[in-house]
């Protein structure tokens, strides 16, 4: 099973070992081949357990994706304090790099998977809205931030947040899907966009 | 069945018959519950004849992304000879819009479903590359014309195309799976992009 920083080593409650199984299932073969059965094995107790708790796959999925965005919201909430112009770099560097390692690659793969079920499925549609919405915010704090100390230009903070999300999500999709597509090479412009649009004289 | 300028109304080769029968059933019913069945329903002959054509759903649906990019490709061959800075507008309005009908928001969801099998399906990723690799060369050729015939600034075209076929591959992801994407949100952002990057004063 790989082992992440997303999970304790050893899990107390019952809810967060069946969601670390899930992970290690779902890295090992992906969101078509998931069955409960599969995360059973990653599962250190019995796999009637798992239906004990949930009414199936996509149930706990659901949960395993609500269990992602606590862990999201619970890192921003540590968010250091330096300058708005870093933490956007920053953000860029994480957005805008490969997968570090094999388990980070397969998770990629698993999201995009996990987010294709949102065109057909209102439940993770439902999802995709709240994940957006809360990436989006993140980088509307961010933009908003460095407005107001005026590290950046006097820019609509939303519109720029949603445009770097549609970057990084753009981003995530070709590299889940293609084998050619390289983030480094849409860098120097998505910094261009920045220095230009954020940082630039005021016109 | 919904109609389309994709397919002609009487198609004289049962490929295409079979393959517009596909877009009418993926239309209708998504990727998830697609079945040769369904497909089978759209189409005016016998079902049998799906089976003598293809091995099977996914078989089908990966020459129906074929027939898409060789539509595409039939296209750009008779591209008018406009000034790059308005194919580039044209290309941002049809990727930065809504879809026009119920048929078009349907085929893009269904293209979301189709693109994430790519994540664990080699067939499908070696045709998501072929199909990015040719919408990019087709961004560039407008981006390297407009700098040829000094429209645009002295940028790398390759670079820039990468990064607005990113831009478009993350608005489609995000319209089809969540239901606050607005692309017009996005849509002032990336003008001011183009405008600083290919149109500005070179600095």
């Amino acid at each position: 099973m790989p082992s992440t920083h997303l999970f304790p080593d050893e899990p107390a409650e019952t809810r967060i070992e069946i969601l670390k199984a899930t992970y290690g299932a779902l890295c090992e073969c992906g969101y078509a081949d998931l069955t409960v059965e599969r995360i059973g094995e990653h599962f250190p107790k019995s796999t009637s357990l798992i239906y004990h708790h949930y009414d199936g796959k996509d149930d706990l999925l659901l949960d395993f994706l609500s269990y992602l965005l606590e862990d999201f919201e619970s890192r921003r909430e540590m968010e250091d304090e330096a300058d708005a112009d870093e933490r956007l770099a920053e953000l860029l560097d994480w957005g805008l790099s490969p997968p570090p390692d094999e388990d980070a690659a397969a998770l990629r793969d698993a999201m995009a998977e996990l987010r294709a079920q949102a065109a057909a499925d209102a439940e993770y549609r439902r999802h995709f809205d709240e994940h957006d919405e809360l990436l989006i915010d993140g980088i509307e704090t961010i933009v908003a931030d460095g407005v107001e100390s005026g590290v950046f230009r006097e820019v609509d903070p939303r519109a720029v947040a949603e445009t770097i999300h549609t970057v990084l999500t753009g981003a995530m999709l070709q590299g889940a899907t293609t084998t050619t597509f390289d983030p480094a090479a849409i860098r120097d412009e998505i910094e261009a966009y920045v220095e230009g649009r954020l940082l630039g004289d005021e016109q």
